[in-house]
C-alpha cells in the first residue's frame, strides 16, 4: 500500500487547529490522527492536509493524505479501524489508497467553506458551537448583491489577516451563495485557494451588508483597498465549516 | 408581578438533568436557573418544571413556573435579563405572567419527546450528543407499525424503569411518529403524560424492530407483559429531547 487519500469529519471545539504546534502540548486534529495511526499501525505517519483549519473551526470534509509503505491494514478496512480508536468528534469517512503523485492540499483545485448564522432574537442552545448568533434582521438579497461584486478572480489581500507569507494574494471565487433556511443563514464560498481568515472576513463583511451597515455598492471599494476598513471583521471560528475539497480528474 | 412562566431550551449534556438534588454538587438545569434568578432579583426562588429531565436529555421547548411577589424585574425583559447571565448551553425563549393557578406540571396535558437516530453506516462528529449512532439499515415502516399497537390509552408499565412510585401506569399516547430525513431517524412520542423512562424504552422497543430483532405484530404482548423481555432497551440519554409541553385553553 503506497499513498493513502482519507476524507474526515471533525467538531473542531476542543481543538487547536488542525496542524499541529510543534514545541507546544496543544491538542490539534493532526496530533491525534498521527497518534492513533501510530497505535493502529506500529508506524509513524505524518499526515498532508488539503486545509490548515484553525482553532474551533470544524470540517464535513477534510481531506488528509500519507505515504505508508509495507502497510498491515488492508484501505478498506481503515474507515472502521480508526473510527474505532478515534474520539467521538473525529470521524473517518472515507479512505482509499491514490496515485503516489495525489497531495492533498497542491492537488486540490476548490475548496468549499460555509460560515453558518444563527439569525434569531434568542440564540440556541444546540448551534451555540456551530454558528454565530445574531439577532438583527438580515437583509439576504443584500448580502447576495455584495457577493456577486467579489466573484471571480482578484487580488483578496484585504480579506486576508496577517499570517504565514504567501507567493500571491490572487484567488479565483467561483460561488458566493447565501441561503436562509429556517432560522439559519448559510453563507457558502467555494474558491482555488483561501489567504488566512478570507472566508471569516468575507463572512463579516457580508454580514455588516445584511445589517445594513455597509452598501453592497462599496464592495468594489473595499476589494481594491479604497474602503479597506470596511473588509472585515472575521467572524468567530465556530461558525466555520470546511465542507469539501476537490481535486482535478 | 406574581406567577411566571418560562419555556427554556438546553443542552443537557454538562448536567445532571433537571432536578436538583439536594445533598449533591452535581450541577442541574435547575440550580443553575435557580442561582442565576437569585442573582438578578436577590430573592430565593423555586422552581416547577413540566418534566424532569435525566441526564444528558435535551430540551426544546421545557416549561418551569415560579411565583414571585414583590418582583423586580418586568417581565418584558426577562428574557433578555435570563439569557445575559445563562451559560450558553441553556436559553430562555419566552416569559409571562400567568395566573395564579398555573402549575408547569399539574397543568400540563401532553408532553412531546423526540428520540433521534443517526442512521449511517459512519458517525457524525456532529450529531454525537444529540443523537444515538445505529449504523444497520432500518425499516421504517415496520417501525410505524409497531407504533401503531401502543396508541391510546394502555397500562405502559413494561416501558418503565424502576424509579420514584406512581399512582398509576396507565397513560395515553396521542401519537407515534416515525420519520426519515436524510441520516436522521426521528421518533416523535406525544402523550399525556411519560413514566420515568418510558420514552427511551419505547424507542429502544421500535429500534429493535426496526433492525428486525422484533416483529411488529409482538407488540400487544410485549405490552401486556406477556413477552416484557422485549420491552426496551433504554436508549441513551442524548437522543431525548423535551420539545414542548401543551397546557389548556
Amino acid at each position: 500500500m503506497g499513498n493513502i487519500k482519507i476524507i474526515l469529519a471533525y467538531d473542531g471545539t476542543n481543538y487547536h487547529g488542525f496542524q499541529e504546534q510543534r514545541g507546544t502540548k496543544f491538542v490539534t486534529i493532526q496530533s491525534v490522527l498521527e497518534e492513533r495511526l501510530a497505535r493502529l499501525t506500529g508506524r509513524e505517519i505524518r499526515i498532508i492536509a488539503a486545509s490548515r483549519t484553525d482553532a474551533g473551526v470544524h470540517a464535513r470534509g477534510q481531506v488528509v493524505n500519507f505515504i505508508a509503505d509495507d502497510w498491515p491494514i488492508p484501505v478498506e478496512r481503515l474507515v472502521r479501524a480508526l473510527n474505532g480508536i478515534l474520539p467521538e468528534d473525529i470521524v473517518t469517512l472515507s479512505a482509499e489508497e491514490v496515485p503516489g503523485d495525489f497531495h492533498a492540499r497542491f492537488s486540490a483545485v476548490a475548496k468549499t467553506y460555509c460560515y453558518t448564522i444563527y439569525n434569531s432574537p434568542v440564540p440556541s442552545p444546540f448551534w451555540r458551537l456551530y454558528s454565530l448568533h445574531v439577532p438583527h434582521p438580515l437583509d439576504i438579497e443584500a448580502m447576495r448583491e455584495a457577493g456577486r461584486y467579489i466573484l471571480g478572480k482578484h487580488d483578496f489581500v484585504v480579506f486576508r489577516a496577517l499570517g504565514t507569507p504567501v507567493q500571491s494574494t490572487e484567488r479565483t471565487l467561483y460561488t458566493v451563495a447565501v441561503n436562509r433556511s429556517g432560522l439559519l443563514v448559510r453563507l457558502e464560498l467555494r474558491a482555488d485557494g483561501f489567504l488566512y481568515h478570507m472566508a471569516r472576513m468575507i463572512a463579516g463583511t457580508l454580514l455588516r451588508v445584511g445589517m445594513g451597515k455597509v452598501l453592497p455598492g462599496s464592495m468594489p471599494d473595499v476589494l481594491c483597498g479604497r474602503e479597506k476598513r470596511l473588509a472585515g471583521p472575521v467572524l468567530p471560528a465556530g461558525g466555520l465549516c470546511l465542507e469539501r475539497v476537490e481535486y482535478g480528474p
